[in-house]
């Protein structure tokens, strides 16, 4: 491989940027000549939006800031693929760029809906004898791609959001009141309860921890929510509950949709969702009269890089380089996997799966992971969980503010 | 002085503990032999919720735990003290237990409802030939009480304010569309503008900034408002605005209230605000037809600890021990002040001042450090703010999670 190109897409992560850096840094180790980056995803690379990573990465400096910059660097899309037999010229154009620019490998850093992507290139170019190879870097908070382990960025998402939930829990418990206030956490992810599970971890040697977890795999009940918040609320002088925001009831309608029933759709048929712990809250308070708050981390769980997990950054690191010999093995149309040794302690290996397994496909919180009588999670997952967040990369402060490195 | 009780009182903020730490050590110092502390502040107080502060501080490591960990470590309350002509026997029970345990002076940590307990008790001790003395010292992320130049507490809320609007500036910019999400935050402030003016340090060399601020010390124009957005988002692939829960308009009625009318009054008889930036998103959607987020910092601005400023802690500190020394020196009625020096660099001397002078009244931003026409901070503010959130205190990682001193 002489020329490569890497691209970022859908929602970004507090270490995305890593696995930019790892593909850049084994790239270069290995002799490749250049390494183009795609500005805004494929949806860029069609209009030819297409960098020279040396022009930013030249120095381990930039490298390092790199590594603590949130979101992605290269900026991302959430751009769907359309089928081949529907949109021939789409694929058409993208090999012309890919050839024009002599690219022989594509990385594409992602989840769900880029993995995707992957699988369409991949198939196309073996349908049609191109030369191209493309690998998949696997990405999201979300925790939801099959078959890996685990994901890069849930571990910074989950050590940010029990993190805040411990400040949260001693901030409610500050007021030596007869009623608690009951503050309730909006916590993302969409269909799986991947984050909302690491609200768990908020309970530790000095913290007694969320008082009850909702994930999106149980249907959750709300007369049964208010019952249990009630009894706390006898019982307890805080009550911090953790609630996915994508939380339904058995019929399958979401708990945010009970406030009102205007909500959008994304580009890829999503349902635009937020605001359930408000709901819930709004809820407490007509039926029980307890004050109650919302809090919704939006954004800033995925964003929070000063408080990323050093086992994250470096796993997202990881994953970019072996995509990267992978590629100069000449695989594709395959995802880098991490597996979990069976060793005492916690150890990676990083291997290669076929993307035709992984994309499209939603891994969920194991059912028996979940306690449904105490609305807690058990202790398989925080075995699972705990060596994820472990770690800290400091970030680097410039007059009291995190620095990072952006794009000109 | 033999024996001293702290307390804390009103909202917590990230450093509250620190000026716990500041007193207790520096009380010990002096030789004073036991320094209580009061549970719930003056309210658990008049129910002789009293612990001795030497059961939990006996070791450096538990003071440099205490200086870490978020919210009020003793307790809050809101608790207004009534006036004596009210109920002569509150001042009466307070005083019988001061006498009881032999307390000679008491320390009360809080803001601008909270100086106003020092005053009554401070005169009621003057006017009773009371022995005692009382001393406040302040600490508000809210940065409203007069006289000192800023209050501890402020300047970690600002670093964590301007720290996550970074990372959410970065995040909001991901997405190369061509009609960018208006993101608008909303930050805590009654009436004073203080810490939503904080995102204005979300400017500098690698940071675009906040592209608009708006502070309660203004009347707000929703058509002007609208506007500007629109404006921007032709300009602009992100857009992200600062608000304040606080923000009015010209005939002095809530923005949040635009939404509902439905707010409740807390024990103060402030109205409780939340929601501005919701109503504001919702507004601009409809109106507008972009696609809006609201992001609120709620507690998450005064708990988070992890990122609290050194200047701040180490200030706050430093007014706890100067309370100690001038109430050794027999002072009485006073609140710590901070004034800082005019030399090149950033000094602050530590005095005492009146509190006659300080209970209830309110500092606001001042005008001429607002520019109405851009909706930004001028120069002064920048100039003003930026020594308090320089420096960082790394929190105490235990398995990848901040450890805090809780009480048993």
């Amino acid at each position: 491989m002489k020329k490569i190109i890497v691209g970022q897409s859908g929602g970004p992560t507090a270490v995305i940027n890593s696995s930019v850096a790892g593909v850049y840094k084994r790239a270069k180790e290995l002799g490749i000549e250049t390494i183009y980056g795609m500005v805004y995803g494929i949806e860029g690379f069609l209009n030819e939006n297409i960098i020279d990573l040396d022009d930013y990465l030249n120095t381990d400096e930039s490298i390092e800031l790199l590594k603590r910059t949130p979101s992605a660097f290269l900026g991302s899309c959430r751009y769907k693929l359309p089928k081949f037999a529907d949109a021939k010229e789409v694929y058409e154009k993208i090999f012309s760029i890919l050839d024009k620019y002599e690219i022989d490998a594509l990385f594409y850093i992602g989840g769900n809906d880029s993995m995707d992507t992957i699988k369409m290139l991949s198939d196309y170019a073996k349908d049609n004898n191109k030369k191209q190879v493309f690998i998949g870097i696997p990405k999201t908070i979300d925790n939801d791609l099959p078959i890996t382990d685990h994901c890069p960025g849930y571990g910074s998402s989950a050590k940010y959001i029990a993190t805040s939930i411990k400040e949260i829990i001693r901030d409610n418990a500050s007021f030596g009141v007869k009623k608690p206030t009951i503050c309730i956490v909006e916590i993302m992810g969409r269909h799986a309860g991947w984050l909302t599970a690491a609200a768990a971890l908020s309970k530790d040697d000095t913290c007694e921890g969320v008082d009850a977890i909702y994930l999106p795999e149980i249907p959750f009940d709300v007369d049964k929510f208010i019952k249990k918040v009630e009894k706390l609320s006898k019982e307890k002088q805080s009550v911090v509950i953790a609630v996915s925001e994508g939380i339904a009831d058995k019929d399958g309608k979401f708990i945010c949709e009970y406030g009102s029933e205007d909500k959008k759709v994304d580009a890829f048929g999503h349902k635009q969702l937020s605001g359930c712990a408000k709901t819930l809250a709004d809820l407490v308070a007509a039926k029980t009269g307890l004050k109650t708050r919302a809090i919704e981390f939006s954004t800033l769980q995925r964003a929070a890089t000063h408080l990323a997990s050093l086992t994250d950054i470096e796993e997202a690191y990881n994953c970019g380089a072996k995509g990267v010999e992978a590629a100069e093995e000449g695989q594709t149309g395959m995802m880098v996997i991490m597996e979990r040794s069976n060793s005492r302690n916690y150890k990676i290996d990083y291997k290669l799966y076929d993307i035709h397994s992984i994309a499209n496909v939603e891994k969920k919180v194991p059912r028996e992971w979940i306690c449904t009588k105490n609305n807690t999670l058990k202790d398989a997952y925080l075995k699972y969980v705990k060596p994820l967040i472990k770690g800290e990369l400091t970030p680097i402060y410039k007059a009291g503010l995190p620095v990072h490195l952006v794009r000109k």
